[in-house]
């Protein structure tokens, strides 16, 4: 591999450039701003690679699929996905969202972490063994969606659709990231759920003077009433039932988030914060961050927000809700909690809109695709890797892979400093060609895959 | 007075065209949009029937000041403003908001109710006064503000620098209404007081995935909860001390509250609601409207508030709060309680901007300039007007009347239909014609002024 590790080296730049091209393209599912664009940038690189590719219909963006090597004994998936987060707050980047710029050893651009820098490794790994070695040794299957920012809604139609397309002997899943101090690779075991709504309140049926408020009800104050229901000062969701279903920690959980690495004294000083929530630190944090759910206000509008001062009423009032859930927590039924609550709280007049959901992920710790994963970062990276049962945000993962035992791991090329969904998301270059020789390593080892040791810990 | 009353019927296609180039011009003071245009405008009128107009600096926008008919025995005050509010959301107006256009008899455009259309009927009403009769039988002094509707901070310093222009026998103030089915004219003796602020609260130093809510604070349920605090879901402002300074209603106030027209059922329709605040109607109803104090969150804002999802956790989380004073509350001091407030409930962290403050003023109802403007509603109205103790909008009368004894009275020529500070504003064309022919016979009955009565009943 030390060829490969070594032409990857060599051909940086190009590397570095197709990224840059691949960034450069906005693709903003939630806005539907360059997505056909961005799949013409897809089809190519994947084409240059070899790659059989198709474009699989939904009644959303479509799955870019490929397939490249059929006919060898095993099969490793690539999941990754093309569209990206909106750029807003525009004001807050120091360079242009959609045009990559190169300062101080990283690559600053919406999508670079989230997640086109994994998405180009794969393409690029599969390149660089192919310049070198030759034929892959393995099958290797593409899944490219354009909808993971918004939810997924058509990744579980594609499972349904395509079972021949879905079928594999593991997964390679998008979303890694490494420490910002602790530089450890993060490989990742499984997502928190979600459930995103929209609260809406209604008022009267227009905006009025605010000196009106003296007898018109403010929607305004009623979102505000009933958002001071669902959770208190001390972190506690106080929906009834929302707790119920949550499986404790085992041992073995315990232990993987025992030794997951959080700088806390280097994360302090980059959000520029004087302590954490709840004052938690240590394991307790850790195991807030991986294994706690969680309720969210993402964004809230009523009224005037400008400059200045305006003396109004509102009509409406409105707010975005993300729920992150842990196992064996469902989107459908703390949407339900949720609607109960309300009513049994005297809001039954406000509106809930689902947004989207999606169900906690987690694979075995035990399963040998996990030993694959952790000999190929051991190829490639100085230090042991991390293990986190499972990442804080949440995936579509369990939209393909729900009802299979296909194993799912997480690696890539973003840190913690990577400004996910925020102004200047970045990655350092450094990160991005390691995951390249990464992503080869897992290719080549992954002939060493114990097949048959799955069954014994399934 | 009939030849003028006349003279104004026949000239009202003029008058309503002056009207609509007062409108058409721009003036949003929060927004420094057309401010100085709109001073041309006002000093050509002012010119046009012979006053003598000087630009009065301040610190912010000027106030233009004029005079006419020095040396007379008495002098009568018009207060106006010609500024007006931010005209958004721009996506509910049916017309351009500076582009007046007639439709079913009314005028819509921003700054038609408040109050360009009062500001132009007092000139109107000159005007006419002078071609049907010749020279004014008192003096009259103009003072139009440019800051009216950002707080008038500056018109305590007019007060202060120019007590000669002050100086007068009484002031007929800006805004007054007539009542939407009841079409009896308001006669309004007062205002509520403003406390106007801006609370900011603030999380980390940039906006992060949500994912990391799990243990890091999120500024907008700070505020939510801090919110929450403030007033409950029984409309009662929880604020120590609140409502300590609180005159109680006196029987002539009660009296003047009871004789108050309101037209419930009007009203829901015209707003689209189902019922008034804590259900209250009738007398109640009214003493809410006009002798209860308020506190209104007039905007709020925080994370991702644009179209689609966006799993963010915000950085930064603002409220604009409006809380309406009643006779002997004080901005200042409600101020100060409220920074206690969220001192006393562990909110010391969230800032409190001020944004602007007036007090509430009452004129004496028994004051004879208030007999004056009622024998000149009745000259031309068919019904006796409604006489309120106060409006419940704020005004910044207490800023140029405090420490004198001149008697204001408002009267005016919107309704209560017009849509102040919200999209369509609107007047009747009827109601400004008549508008003008008051305040034709406010000049003309203002020579029976019974000024010795007034040391009576002060």
């Amino acid at each position: 591999m030390q060829k490969v590790f070594q032409y990857i080296e060599d051909h940086a730049d190009m590397y570095i450039d197709w990224l840059i091209e691949a960034c450069n393209q906005p693709s903003v599912s939630a806005q539907n701003r360059g997505m056909t664009d961005m799949k013409e940038v897809l089809k190519k690189f994947l084409g240059n690679i070899g790659a059989d590719v198709e474009e699989l219909a939904t009644k959303g963006y479509p799955i870019i699929y490929g397939e490249l090597g059929q006919g060898k004994a095993k099969t490793l998936t690539f999941y990754n996905h093309y569209d990206v987060q909106p750029e807003d707050p525009l004001d807050q980047w120091l360079s242009e969202p959609f045009k990559a710029e190169i300062r101080d050893g990283r690559i600053f651009a919406r999508g670079s972490a989230d997640n086109k820098g994994n998405l180009m490794a794969r393409i690029c790994a599969i390149h660089a063994y192919q310049q070198v070695i030759g034929e892959l040794p393995i099958n290797v299957k593409f899944v490219f969606e354009g909808e993971e920012e918004v939810g997924s809604p058509h990744l579980e139609f594609f499972a349904n659709e395509h079972p021949d397309k879905l079928q594999t002997d593991g997964i390679i899943w998008e979303g890694g990231t490494r420490g910002a101090e602790d530089k450890r690779l993060h490989v990742g075991l499984g997502v928190k759920g979600i459930c995103y709504v929209e609260l809406i309140c209604k008022g009267a049926k227009n905006d009025l003077h605010s000196s009106e408020a003296a007898i018109i009800e403010n929607p305004a104050w009623r979102l505000i009433w009933a958002l001071a229901t669902l959770k208190n000062e001390q972190e506690e969701i106080l929906i009834k039932g929302f707790y119920d279903d949550i499986a404790s920690l085992s041992e073995t959980d315990k232990k993987i988030i025992g030794t997951m690495a959080y700088d806390e004294e280097a994360i302090k000083k980059l959000y520029a914060i004087n302590g954490f929530l709840k004052d938690v630190s240590g394991d307790a944090l850790k195991e807030r961050l991986t294994a706690e759910p969680t309720c969210t206000i993402c964004g809230i509008e009523s009224g005037y927000t400008g400059e200045g001062s305006k003396t109004v009423l509102p009509s409406l009032a409105k707010v975005k809700l993300d729920f992150r859930l842990v196992p064996y927590q469902t989107p459908d039924k703390i949407a339900k909690l949720l609607r109960d609550h309300l009513e049994q709280n005297g809001f039954e007049d406000i509106e809930i809109i689902p947004s989207h959901g999606g169900y906690p992920f987690n694979t075995n710790p035990n399963d040998p695709f996990v030993k694959v994963v952790l000999q190929s970062v051991d190829d490639v990276y100085e230090e042991p890797p991390v293990i986190l049962r499972n990442l804080a945000g949440s995936s579509p993962m369990y939209k393909m892979l729900r009802g299979t035992n296909i194993p799912a791991v997480q690696i890539g090329v973003a840190n913690s400093q990577s400004n996910y969904h925020a102004p200047n998301e970045n990655i350092f270059i450094d990160d991005y060609i390691q995951g390249i020789k990464v992503t080869a390593a897992v290719i080549k080892n992954f002939n060493n895959y114990l097949y048959n040791q799955r069954s014994e810990i399934l």
